[in-house]
């Protein structure tokens, strides 16, 4: 199973959805090999039909290599393999690559939203995967892109710098330059903790749905996701979330960006107060909200965004009452309980490291655990 | 200062909002001596000039007999003192009335939300009122009544049947029947834990306001409070609050309607579940929503309803998660410490009372240390 010798030029990606049809038709305009798995056979048959049809920064028509259902074969030979499903998925995804992963292979989240690398890491590990697998984790998807139906995407923009870190970042140095081929816009970050801390989809998306419920549920009303749903109150809240997790990453020693700066930084947003500049952003002008509540602004983003920055809270006696009203909400309007099923300090198997440790863990990985019998051993002379 | 001679047919209206002037042109509709007190002079000048014209259920233009910004001299004679403020106001006015009244006077909070009765009961003893006052709680105000302006008021109905009691209940026969003179409407019932715990405003004006907040802020948009504002998923959460509320009043041996049943017997409604009878009250079709969080369904609502509901069921170990949600939100919405202003057990001076005796306690009023005391003196013996 392990046959097949891994191709420097060989790029698998896992999900085809909105940013799985962007990495594969760019893949593909750089002259990649590219295999593409997805779990609806539909789309996979559409793609297999039809190739990829790119439009927007990117134009052209591009055939896949390989367009699968089936994750071992898009994998093996890869020497990059892209996860580009929504971050719920990935737990599920790393058991069923695990058995045929080796260690020349790169494992790359696209994004890992908050603590993926850990999940999916320990995951693989679980799983009869290697028992160093090159995890990375990327703050962002490189595309703002749309998959308009299978085997079309629009690329709107390429985004012009991705932090990404391996887990542990030890690893940056072997993991990252693959990556960086694909694209000189990833950049390499401390650790990721950084990726994971600036998980600012988990501010802005669950709680503006949350709290227009009924007119995201109203079959007869649209309304703009940021600019008719982010009204002074709502924006308040908003950054007393993103206080909440500026302060946890704080707690690890993470200097995470803040909401407003984060505005200005991407988008060059200003104003007086959240509200303003969330007004002013050009870019939120027309993006529309959800019409329900089953989406990825609540499932994706409650269990690997908000579930996570609570548990680090907590395991750093940092509060986090206003993340965790919004999980609270989630869990009772979705009746699916987040705080058991998401991302925790203990499922990510981090709840052994006193968080003042954490980020030379996150730097060393199990060299850390060396580092620290050294240190004890010598205390104990 | 008490030394004007208590009138029967006296009765003081304090507060002229909505209720007071429904309640003033009323009981002069029905020979009474009115006088009617006001916090804003502005309300009283109006009132003194033009007197008050009433249009709907009761037709009229009728003259107070004294309107006054002293509420001595409102109280003074009367022997109903009828207050008809937002019930968050209830303690300040307390602690104004206290040195003025006398044994024979009656206090009617109309109405009392929840928990009512102790406040005014306890703030009266405590600022030099009678050792026994005699309190009564009303459920709901007695009219659906609004005040276009000062001197205006639209009575569009009177309520067939509003529960009252005393505090304590042993006062009944000795305070009702004063107040049932001035309506056969009023309806004595067990105790003030069914007017407090039959709270419905309480579940149903805060939540739908918190959930569609951006929307009540937008300057541009206005909603209806129920049709627009209670979605499927809006309904869920209120039915799990008002489950809440229902449990906390069983904890206490008392049997509160539920909100389904409420709207079923009040307003005919009928349906599935709580979003489709909702939708189908026809007498909520046009109820525009607040256009901020500044409103009694905020400031009123969450400190004298749910904080007191929270409260009761915290100290009958019953959890109100979805209750406090809501008290969460608007604490950080309005950056208010509702819990620490609202009324709770300790405020309420109910904290040294067992749960499983606080019924008991509420229908015998002081008396009941002295049954305690006589039952421990037997157990001694």
């Amino acid at each position: 199973m392990r046959s097949k010798e891994i191709d420097a030029n060989c790029i698998a990606i896992l999900g085809a959805g909105n940013g799985g049809h962007a990495f594969a038709a760019y893949a593909k305009s750089k002259g990649y090999k590219v295999k593409i798995w997805n779990r609806s056979i539909s789309v996979i048959d559409a793609i297999k039909k039809n190739g990829i049809t790119s439009s927007g920064v990117l134009e052209g028509h591009f055939n896949t290599d390989l367009a699968t259902p089936s994750i071992q074969k898009a994998i093996e030979e890869s020497k990059l393999i892209m996860l580009v499903t929504t971050a719920d998925a990935h737990k599920e995804i790393a058991v069923q690559i695990a058995p045929y992963l080796t260690n020349d292979q790169v494992v790359v989240l696209n994004p890992g939203r908050t603590g993926g690398a850990f999940e999916v890491s320990n995951t693989i590990k679980q799983h009869n995967g290697p028992f160093k697998p090159q995890v990375i984790e990327a703050q962002s998807l490189l595309f703002v892109s749309r998959c308009t139906k299978p085997s079309h995407v629009t690329i709107a923009g390429i985004k012009r710098r991705v932090p990404v870190s391996a887990f542990p970042s030890f690893y940056n140095e072997e993991a990252i330059p693959a990556l960086k081929e694909v694209s000189s816009n990833f950049c390499e970050t401390e650790s990721v903790l950084n990726t994971s801390f600036d998980n600012i989809g988990a501010i802005f998306h669950p709680a503006p749905l949350l709290l227009n419920v009924a007119r995201c549920e109203d079959p007869y009303v649209k309304y703009r996701h940021y600019i008719d749903g982010v009204s002074p109150s709502v924006a308040c809240f908003l950054e007393k979330m993103d206080n909440e997790r500026v302060a946890v990453a704080g707690a690890y020693g993470v200097h995470a960006i803040s909401l407003k700066k984060w505005l200005n930084l991407v988008y060059g947003s200003t104003g007086e107060n959240l509200f303003e500049i969330v007004q002013n952003t050009k870019e939120y002008q027309n993006v529309i909200a959800p019409s329900n509540l089953d989406v990825r602004y609540i499932f994706e983003d409650i269990p690997t965004g908000l579930v996570p920055i609570s548990s680090f809270g907590e395991a750093a006696g940092v509060p986090t009452p206003h993340i965790d009203m919004i999980i609270n909400l989630a869990t009772s309007m979705c009746n699916k309980d987040y705080k058991s099923h998401g991302r925790t300090i203990e499922s990510m198997e981090l709840d052994k490291i006193p968080s003042y440790l954490l980020k030379e863990y996150v730097t060393l990985g199990d060299e850390f655990y060396i580092e620290i019998m050294n240190q004890e051993s010598v205390l104990e002379e």
